[in-house]
């Protein structure tokens, strides 16, 4: 996601510690000690603007969420949703999502969630791509045991490599939506990004994905 | 596929054992005999009018393909253009595509194609769609280790539900289409029902799926 550079996110950012957390990985497992509780753990990775990651927790207050974005300026905007609903079971962490395994023990996120990542077309940046096999190996070690990842995106290209990809990863595919709003699928809180491109007419893909632990 | 009842199509197929096999039981395990070389063997499990099998055929003379199908005037109407055209490494079965274990020895077939299956879009009809589990059960008996199954439709229902079924039966998604027509797959054989709906705007679907054998 690109969004403009926002005036004063840093300080924003930092004068809220409560929200995003200022060293993750002294979190590193202990996640259940930071939320208070034992309720599950669920991450969304490029979170953008909060819309999603803030209507989730809202709906769910007996899971935990953490979303992980990159950029400043785009932490800053959920933060000021977390800020102005006062919601208690959402912690941001303003980091890059390639290096989880630094903010997470082994199997200590519940589920994942990938909505509307950057498609990367070009086959020579698949390696960048959030559902690219690197990208699952991270996943594999911080989820629990038949863990699963639900991804949403509008783009045709990236949804088709990913249902691939997942599949070559040994991951077993639960359920497809290839036009989700117009399916009888339940609760789906939108994106400001799905909300925007589905206005636009644009089919909005979804796959659930499970990981599948290897029997001894 | 549902077609009109065509005149003289019993005589007609009955007059052709060349094309379409009179005893299709006795050649089991044999297919090789028949064809009178070592090609692969590929199938397409409700072949419909043949247009897609006969192209194939004509496309590549060094493998062999077995077109089924049940009614007897679609089959009688696929024989028309191996009469025409006298293609040598085409067969037809009129038989029932749920039965395949009585005309083919375990692992004798190298590909299977679906185009078009029938949806059966009612859930208690699940279990007569093609891409189910217990017809996969079967594929999986005729087919070599590692075989595949290309599918194609423009059905969306029927193609949430077989990429979930080929992948919660354990088969690998090797690559996936979400709109076979505008996408740079080469090569493409169209069905008469492919050509139909396609013109009329419907997005094609596609996918190979492989069978992944067990490791010892």
């Amino acid at each position: 996601m690109r969004v403009r550079k926002r005036a004063g996110a840093p300080e924003l950012v930092a004068a809220h510690p409560e929200f995003v957390v200022a060293e993750p990985t002294e979190w590193k497992g202990r996640w259940h000690e930071r939320f208070g509780n034992d309720h599950p753990i669920h991450i969304e990775i490029g979170m953008g603007k909060g819309q999603f990651i803030t209507g989730m927790a809202k709906t769910n207050p007996d899971i935990n969420y953490i979303g992980i974005e990159m950029q400043i300026s785009v932490v800053s905007i959920a933060l000021d949703k977390l800020i102005a609903e006062e919601i208690p079971n959402v912690q941001l962490l303003h980091v890059d999502g390639s290096a989880l395994t630094n903010y997470f023990a082994d199997h200590e996120v519940d589920q994942i969630y990938l909505n509307f990542s950057d498609p990367w077309p070009k086959t020579k940046h698949e390696k960048r791509r959030l559902t690219s096999k690197a990208f699952l190996a991270v996943d594999e070690q911080i989820i629990r045991p038949n863990g699963e990842i639900h991804f949403k995106t509008d783009n045709q290209g990236l949804f088709e490599y990913s249902l691939a990809s997942f599949s070559q990863y040994g991951m077993r595919l639960k359920q497809v939506w290839l036009d989700l709003h117009t399916s009888t699928y339940e609760g789906n809180i939108m994106t400001e990004y799905e909300e925007k491109f589905s206005n636009r007419g644009q089919r909005i893909y979804r796959v659930e994905a499970q990981f599948v632990s290897e029997e001894k």
